[in-house]
């Protein structure tokens, strides 16, 4: 099949190159020519700018979008759009808020013009172990663009089938399903940004209190020098906590075992925060999800927020505390 | 009446003046006999050693100890012990743990010595305002030092009577309450400090959303900068948020408005930290307990914790994204 | 001075009296005609639709609407400024998104007419004890009703000033405030609502740590009977944690200690919930009101949430533990 | 090897098997005649009191106590140290605290006993997929059981190797590790159950959300009816989430979407309760640990806690607001 690529980051080079290598078409176009470049050494056909892109294309076109949600993303989609014809599908492979799909997918139906979500995981790993999708939009037009989404997702690989399912395995064992009608791909990869911060704090809290039993105001007996890539190493097997943060964990703690290189001012992005705003619209207590995404504001603050301060302010005022900066 | 007390810091030294303010006798010993000298001159008895205060109170002895808990209450509630004579009592008005208080009560009893823990609050402001103590142990004791709390106590005052409270005010209203056995007293002073934690962290985090108002992130019709000492001001009338700790922001921020006098590094107390366990152990659900206390843990630690650094490190490891120290 | 009021709830109702008995004259419309002829008993102009309202007023006209959020402020907002002439002033001093305050005043500004958002607390107790208000909107609009407001607040009152305030008594010390510009006023009032829901909450937690010390299942020397009326009695004399929620604890305990009259099937408001997303937009971390309001959702669910029932069904597949419905 | 084992449960019976199976020989006793029967069927030794499993086995022995923490395993503990001989070993394999493990040690030294605490993970599945063990004691004694432990623990299997790890794999890689001295084994699997809880509650909050995303109050354009068994397989395939937790999610929403086979009221054990102990004692804040396990107390509750009854009682209070018992 052909597709249209712009967007040629990590994610949208490597989604050019995958699909390359199962004998799909792609027309590449950024910003950036050498990124454009890189790709037409590796069979793609370039296209300098988005007039040239469609008319590379044959109807009707597809073409994907993979650019930082917002507003790249939008004039992209809102240029692309005057150029298409009928019947054409813009497709957004970023990490767009649920509900400009939903906007976008209604106005542009009124020019004829189709268009689908499509969560996209796998960073850096995509090209290697496949791209999970979730997918929003036309049934008629997810079927139609089924080879693409086939050859981007994983394939149910080595890993062991769900106790109960049989026969040919579906999409879902594939690695990609249609979710449902538009913005609910980006709206199921939402929560599962929003899961994995839960996860990824859950061990964070965990390692932290492993690390701090070292600590010398804790009685001798009490005290241990725990060897935490060991840790991470013997749980990958057997145990109840074994995950592909896990192994990551491991892989860290193996090379760097106290994190010297990492900063820990840790960015969030808008699929966590928008995870919080959804919850709260739909009234669903989210202690966890959100606990995970104020631990990364709190990452990134500098010790004595505006808050703590008057922590500070309210006990010297009943008890005469003093904490003063040095 | 006559009290023996032991400890005469900030706490000790101001029981002791409101004491003989009220007409008691008190004979006064501390570790700095400066201390001693100190209110020696305004009308107590000094004693420069243990055997000496229980020398000078006549039986049965009731001696007030007001020192640190742990260790420097524990040795010197033993010292007392072994210095006193059946009927005498031993009061706890400090911050101690109350099953150490059960024990306490339970191995002085075979001694035929009374013990009583009173939970005190006040602070700074006792003197003036009185004590609020929540008292546990024997009851019949606890009636005959009542002349001692009653004159400790703040009193009815000027703050209006609660629905339905008419007739003669009992204790509560006087600001004084026989919790119930060994170890109520401080028990409920506990759960005093937690919910007091939790107060204090509600408006630290809303003061900080509001200054952060100001936030050049933000659209420029959506930035407010708001004068933070006039809000505080504003809800101490007819508002639902008025309190005392409103009352002491309102005080520090008309003095300091940026809080420039603070480090935001704040401490937390044995009893904020029991609270969270005592609720574990009851199997009560206490997010806002733990919340407040975990944000005071997290004020004293410097940006980049190794929980911290463990999430930069998983996201470098599945996403490619770089978070180094700089 | 005159003030047209539109909904006559018991905000809106208590509004225009607490007018009246300050000299001012008001002019009342409400969907109900009984609402407006006891108002009309009391001394107000009644108007049975709003173009009634309007031709009653002298301009430049101020008009007072105190509606649900939401469509039925949207709507009436509409319909007056169709029916408004230029220097008119239109104020919602209901619980509106601030950012439809924005979007209006601005859209208002275009047909020359003002925009006022005033944030109102009180409730019940407003006609009483007056009303704290927070405004937003223009300065110069804010100075011409001065009047109004001042009647509205609670004045000074017998509350102690804050230290270092002196001289003539402000606005913040009569109990308004000016905040800033359009939305300023219901974004102030939107996070008094937040530490409201987190004070509440950390209350809330206390009582229920110290009602479940007298269960069963801990050892029968640590299990205490305690009175919690008598405790949250105590507590408002001398403690660290007096507040006016705590004075409304303490009537209510006063009046049914086991709190049988009430479902705790707890409501929650848009404020509460804005002020969470406002945290978010923000990024600043607010565990506690966050917290406050997971605690609010949780208590309408019954037990056994799809959440839950996954931890029970995760819980089976790596333990075969059993938690089957009964 | 020769190992005794005390408790044939779910875990004591199958760690026998799985010894057996490789070769050792085991001898066994339980308090329920037929659960040893079954064993002695398998091959396994029969004992059917302690002493008699003591004479059944050579000097050095090593027992292993696989029973209920608390009393069963303390008291079990107690009768056998008196029916051993200096240099044997004693193993807790249970879920015993950690400080308990000191104690034990301590005290058993004293009589040329020795302890080691095994934490073990591995539920119904440690048969077939082996146990993750934590071990904790002295270096001599854990390398003379290690051909028990190497025959328990699942071994490298077909898990990718972590990356930098090469060579012959160590003990982790195999599935087990001596973590350090007395209580250390125990701390380790302690702080596996409360990440376990994170874990388990991220997803249930990431689900939670999902499945109310189809409700009637949502806008019907942003409504999704939602396959929940879908999207936990596709996310076991090259997405971030991926996890042993997840496939066990899978298993059961393949089985039963709406997941009416089970409760939702999720017991905790003291696993859980003690890390969030742990956390408080260090100072480490645990957000997402710990409202993980408050979650459970909640589901565990029917609606109408006290602590929910007083936000609604001190809600009619300052509102008026009305939240009666039906």
């Amino acid at each position: 099949m052909q597709l249209g690529i712009v967007g040629l980051g990590r994610m949208g080079g490597n989604i050019a190159r995958r699909l390359m290598r199962n004998g799909h078409q792609v027309v590449v176009n950024d910003r950036n020519p050498t990124a454009i470049d890189a790709l037409a050494v590796e069979g793609a056909q370039g296209a300098n700018d988005l007039p040239a892109l469609v008319g590379h294309l044959a109807r009707p076109r597809a073409i994907w979008v993979m650019l930082p949600a917002g507003e790249p993303t939008e004039q992209t989609l809102a240029q692309l759009a005057d150029l298409l014809d009928a019947g054409d599908v813009l497709i957004d492979g970023g990490n767009s808020f649920y509900k400009d799909d939903i906007r976008r997918a209604s106005e542009l139906k009124k020019r004829h013009l189709h268009y689908i979500d499509v969560g996209t995981s796998g960073g850096v790993w995509g090209l290697e172990r496949g791209y999970c999708m979730m997918i929003g939009g036309e049934q008629a037009v997810v079927e139609r663009l089924d080879p693409l989404f086939a050859s981007l997702a994983p394939g149910i690989g080595s890993i062991p089938r769900t106790r109960g399912r049989s026969g040919e395995p579906g999409r879902a064992e594939q690695g990609y399903i249609h979710a449902g009608p538009a913005g609910s791909g980006h709206f199921v990869k939402m929560i599962h940004n929003g899961i994995e911060y839960g996860l990824m704090q859950a061990y964070a809290e965990g390692f932290d209190i492993l690390r701090s039993k070292a600590s010398e105001e804790l009685p001798p007996d009490q005290r241990y020098e725990l060897d935490l890539a060991q840790i991470a190493e013997v749980w990958r097997r057997g145990s109840v906590v074994t995950s592909w943060l896990l192994d990551l964990t491991a892989d860290a703690l193996a090379a760097d075992p106290h994190l010297e290189h990492y900063s820990g001012a840790v960015a969030d992005s808008g699929e966590g925060r928008w995870t919080i705003d959804a919850a709260v619209e739909q009234a669903v207590p989210v202690p966890v999800l959100s606990s995970a995404l104020f631990a990364r504001f709190r990452s990134r603050q500098q010790q004595g927020t505006y808050g703590d301060k008057l922590l500070s302010a309210m006990r010297f005022g009943f008890g005469g505390h003093v904490e003063r900066p040095e």
